[in-house]
């Protein structure tokens, strides 16, 4: 039995519980708006096939009445395997069905051809379910791989992807004939949106943008609940937003891109210019600009304007109750922070401005949970 | 009886006889996934109700069992008045439960202190309503007043509108006490854009953006069937992207924002300054540019690249099937065309190019059609 199969009250309980469980039948019924003779009806099946399990007599009881047993998701009865792609490395974990991390894991791959690491993921695979034991009986598995760049999850194809060079691969078929496990994919972005959205700074908020710094800018953005997909696969290229101040040549090509100045690589590029140094590294110029040389911290602040700018351009547009700034580029925050918050308060028109910017380092290991975090969801409630 | 203390299969059933009605029971339940008893059960109180009415036998007979009869939606059940506040006019509508225009009327106000204004409108309301006739016992009438700035529906106060410099007026109660009628208020350009996703350009749209173009320049967003509201009440503001490009300063105190260069005020000005004719209309300013002036098409050419690069920021970020321009401002629309989608072109990243650009002029009596669309909104599924 998938959950999918299974009538919507049935996804409304079992999400229930997963957020919130355990629970009594009565509290779940209160928490769905479901009588108490619905909760039991699409409780029963869950209960047969193990996908909840009753924990027994609860430790207070109810003061009047019979007890009420308390009923809980069984973690066990799922585990998820998310994987996260870099420009030169893998980053694994696997999960239990309430996305627990059991175990993760990383790898390097010697080449970025397609065959080689599909190769390296299913190894990678094959290691963390190792390290986890043996699977039980029935237990329902899947994959979640995420990458940078245009990815139909649909269809299972990155369509591109920049740092692996990579154009119309059927990734999700390759990794499921290579681990034998059914496989979905998506952006990285997007999945990492989707695992802060359920158990990460963006829970419980009506809407949020995850904006991520590093070789590329990227943006997730949630709002009502869902991660915001775009129409033609493209949604939350803050990186490409034009927001001027520059004549430097995008990746895109254009002129005026955020990234153009912001991304780790664009600043490196202009200290480079800035001090005539030609192989100063990002790190260099972090520790020049905490040194106080004034030509490379005016690098910073440019990028900071240029965050802030493409801040505001989220707040004005969209109304995020709190944008999420994470990445590699969180390191050197402190650097443009100032700068950030500047541009965006005089930029954010009116009570945009309220948006709450939270700064919030996630490992690599957060954005592969986001790939289990998908696979998860798949299982719960699969897009058409 | 209130359709939104129904149970949530009576909104399902409703919204579907209302939007592919008329319907037989079997049909009705195919589109909504709900069992015929189901269908039944909840089509009961509505029809003794009035809210819906059995056609009698239909005359296509099915090929076996008995005659499907089909239901529909009464349409004269309900009457919704739409005002649209402009900075010296107001534009109403009347429409039946369907949101059919029944009629439409204006009236200019002398001064717009909110108490003059708020007799305008309730007389506006009067006029609308002696023109269709007196009401049937028991219909349900409600009222939706639209303006621009920043207004909190959910509250009813205009928190505040540049146009009519009003701050902090609780319009909807105002509204209310004068007509006696009960009012909701909305954002003008959500309001359209909520009519534009029931029974406009972007009905049956996963996705679209509504931007307006005239004395400002507005953005309503609709992603997953729903508009954007703004966690903080703002959002669609893309007239306050900051698109650079130019040192002119905006309403806001920025300068780079779109609508400092693509309004028509601001065009207006640009025109102005490049002729050097101070006293240069709008409609003066489109005869020179059509005649071929330079300097003046030049104006428009600026402003066509500053929409376009504000258009594909909307695409980069939320990748909407659709936009739709409108507003005031699409008279001219051919003067910068061309010049929109090139820089459009351009600057969308990837697939979110693909994105549908159309235009489409909508009369005020359509904006004020988007207040009786939010009004009978919130009679279906009132928000908290």
């Amino acid at each position: 039995m998938m959950l999918a199969d299974q009538p919507p009250a049935a996804a409304l309980v079992f999400q229930t519980l997963l957020a919130h469980g355990p629970l009594s039948r009565a509290e779940v019924g209160r928490r769905t708006g479901l009588s108490p003779g619905a909760v039991t009806k699409v409780a029963t099946p869950l209960l047969a096939d193990g996908w909840i399990a009753e924990l027994g007599r609860p430790a207070v009881e109810r003061a009047h009445g019979r007890p009420a047993t308390l009923i809980s998701v069984r973690a066990q009865r799922a585990r998820f395997f998310g994987v996260k792609i870099t420009a030169d490395e893998l980053i694994g974990v696997v999960t239990d069905l309430a996305a627990q991390p059991l175990a993760t894991a990383r790898a390097a791959f010697a080449s970025r051809d397609v065959g080689t690491v599909v190769l390296a993921i299913a190894r990678l695979i094959e290691r963390l379910r190792s390290e986890v034991g043996a699977l039980e009986e029935g237990v329902v598995h899947s994959v979640g791989v995420t990458i940078s760049g245009d990815v139909d999850g649909q269809n299972g194809t990155v369509q591109y992807s920049p740092f692996l060079n990579w154009r119309r691969v059927p990734l999700a078929q390759l990794v499921e004939t290579a681990t034998g496990i059914p496989t979905v994919i998506e952006n990285d972005v997007r999945a990492l949106t989707v695992a802060e959205q359920w158990f990460g700074a963006g829970a419980g908020l009506s809407s949020f943008a995850l904006v991520t710094v590093g070789a590329g800018i990227g943006c997730g953005l949630s709002i009502g609940g869902r991660v915001v997909a775009g129409a033609h696969g493209v949604s939350g290229e803050i990186g490409h937003l034009p927001v001027g101040g520059s004549n430097r040549v995008c990746t895109c090509g254009n002129t005026g891109c955020v990234e153009a100045v912001a991304s780790t690589h664009a600043i490196t590029e202009q200290a480079r210019q800035a001090g005539g140094n030609p192989t100063l590294t990002m790190d260099e110029a972090v520790g020049l600009a905490h040194a106080g040389d004034p030509a490379v911290r005016a690098v910073f602040s440019r990028a900071g304007h240029a965050m802030g700018l493409a801040l505001a351009s989220v707040a004005n547009l969209i109304g995020p109750e709190r944008i999420v700034i994470s990445g590699e580029g969180v390191a050197s925050y402190a650097l443009y922070e100032d700068q950030i918050r500047q541009t965006f308060g005089a930029q954010a028109f009116g009570a945009a401005a309220d948006c709450d910017l939270v700064v919030r380092p996630l490992p690599f290991e957060e954005w592969a949970r986001g790939g289990a975090a998908v696979a998860a969801q798949h299982l719960f409630a699969p897009t058409k």
